[in-house]
């Protein structure tokens, strides 16, 4: 049994054991690159309703937060509205019309109705993301002008002080980068023999939360560049609960665990060569609610409006095994393919998927304890500009 | 020996003929659909020199205009600067580099180095647009922020009274659709046998000259929505001169004529069903300068700063009847592909390529009269928001 208690926040007393043995267990992480693009029967457009069940789950949040708390005494005649990691835009498509009717709603109820302003949505994700698709499937609409804003989201991406609403859903647990001393061999922190940090040595899991850490540091310090004063921001963050039952329960970690360990089983079946394990590692992070609402509080830049955990709102659109390999495959593929090559992807979600219809826990979304992390932030208006 | 006086501006005194007779000619249009994406051996991508040419005749118009005549006195902290019709960038990514160089000169030049403000470059084009490329070939700078604009830019694409300098190279010519009388049997201007109003009755030639003078009165329409009172905006519009001498020159026109003749010939050969050639036009028009004038001319929301008849600049990048055929494949070929299908695209270039090597004009870049038209517009400061 591997020990890994977290460095970074010293109050979440919690402990990551062997996700096969009978104790509790969280930690967490997953992949890099962008999700697969395209139409096709692994793209993440035909397997992307574990997200898409979140936005039912946040729209009545959302419409309310909006109601609440959006000042638009000082909007001019363009509202901006960024989605930071839309993928192909399947979800986001969703959510940007939810925001936007709710914020003509606000004009309304208010009696500004000959003020209400053009629309402006941003979808950004990388560089590398599939931007045609995104594009060719936009919604007959006219609610509002679109653009597409290709960059990491760690870093600045649109002028500063002209973005009036930021959006995020299922995106802030991609790191910028796998954490250098996991992949580095003569550091205490070298995460040999596995590819993720759920049941890793403790200076694995601390580096994997220093990285989060600054990342998410990273999108706060730019998004407050970005918006506006008083500007609102929703952030949908997938986390893990402090600690469940491995026996009765899992999370999105324990299904990370079992991909990883379709690797290493493959790797000792000669399908390639074991260093090819210790030279990859998954560039994601999934927080407690604790460790995030302690990053997001260091920033002097915002107010937190709301914080609240949702329980896995997806879940239910994942019904059995199957399901859930089709859409883990649709978002880690592109970066499994990076390292491992196309000719080994199905056989590796062959395995999963078989190891996965091997345990009863995975036939009942229930017992998936994945959670969402609603927040709500305002940027201060401090005069930066 | 077929006439073609153009219906659209009595003005223009000239006259078309067959282009294989020894009269002067006149008159035109190409194709629809966008550029080849990527960046193969037939991609516009690698052949866009063409157009490359034209930044580095326009390079000191455009700066010089920047620095005479943008008004600079009532940009706040972003400025937005849109190219309409941008494919997958390489000619884009130059010509904004000069324009944001040259306004931040102009703000340096007036003494106010600390209200430079944040760039914000729209890269439009088509939904269909090859984005992907365009993003992945961005060249690394921080000089400006990138978005990018699906649709077309004969409609409203930004918000109102958002854009400060518009601009827009080599894309105009491309009109929003085939005029529907020139494809209908039924009608006086149907184009049975041809692809192109090169050569061809009075009505086709009004029809498309009809055409083109409402899509450019959407542009212009479109765009005084969204540019602020003041804003500029500069256009490089391919043209051609009222007449030229077949024997001793050519023009784009010409070109468009020598490949829709291959499309006959191939036809006539069985390649197709001869009632392709019916159901197909060409979806581009090249007007002469003063019937584009006159269209402008129109529109009551500008002020025509500057225009301005540059000598074909990128001709000599071309630099024979093998360039030529590469450079009209790459721009041609997903709306002949549309069309006709992929399998008949080799041949339909080698026979266009050995029909210009044929003649000794394709081999002098100078013989080439097509004219490039640099205007000037200013939005009127008008208060319609």
């Amino acid at each position: 049994m591997l020990s890994c208690r977290s460095g970074f926040n010293l109050r979440v007393q919690n402990q990551v054991v062997d996700p096969d043995s009978s104790n509790d267990v969280r930690g967490g992480m997953l992949g890099q690159y962008v999700m697969n693009g395209g139409e096709g029967p692994n793209s993440y457009a035909q397997n992307s309703s574990y997200q898409g069940g979140v936005i039912d789950v946040a729209k009545p949040i959302l419409e309310e937060e909006i109601s609440r708390k959006l000042d638009i005494k000082h909007i001019s005649s363009t509202f901006r509205i960024a989605d930071f990691g839309c993928s192909t835009g399947r979800n986001s498509f969703a959510a940007m019309q939810i925001i936007v009717e709710a914020i003509k709603r606000k004009f309304e109820t208010d009696g500004k109705v000959m003020q209400i302003p053009d629309f402006q949505v941003f979808f950004n994700d990388k560089v590398t993301n599939d931007f045609n698709t995104l594009f060719s499937s936009l919604p007959p609409q006219g609610l509002y002008h679109v653009t597409g804003v290709p960059g990491s989201f760690h870093s600045r991406l649109l002028p500063r002080a002209s973005l009036h609403f930021g959006y995020s859903c299922f995106s802030l647990h991609w790191l910028s980068e796998v954490p250098k001393a996991v992949l580095d061999n003569t550091s205490p922190a070298w995460n040999s023999g596995k590819v993720h940090y759920f049941g890793a040595r403790r200076e694995v899991c601390e580096e994997y939360a220093n990285q989060y850490a600054k990342d998410i540091k990273s999108f706060l310090d730019s998004r407050a560049e970005e918006l506006v004063p008083g500007g609102l921001m929703a952030l949908l963050v997938p986390a893990v609960p402090a600690s469940w039952n491995p026996n009765s329960a899992y999370t999105v970690l324990t299904e990370v665990y079992h991909l990883g360990s379709c690797l290493v089983d493959m790797a000792k079946k000669g399908r390639f060569y074991e260093d090819k394990i210790d030279s990859f590692n998954y560039s994601v992070y999934f927080p407690v609610p604790q460790e995030l609402k302690a990053i997001i509080e260091k920033s002097d830049n915002y107010i937190m409006e709301r914080m609240e955990i949702l329980d896995n709102p997806g879940k239910r659109s994942l019904t059995g095994p199957k399901e859930r390999a089709s859409y883990l495959r649709a978002v880690n593929e592109g970066m499994l393919v990076n390292h491992f090559g196309t000719e080994i992807m199905d056989e590796l979600f062959d395995r999963y998927t078989k190891k996965l219809k091997a345990s009863p826990l995975f036939s009942d979304p229930n017992s998936d304890k994945t959670i969402l992390i609603f927040v709500l932030l305002q940027r201060k208006p401090i005069m930066f500009f």
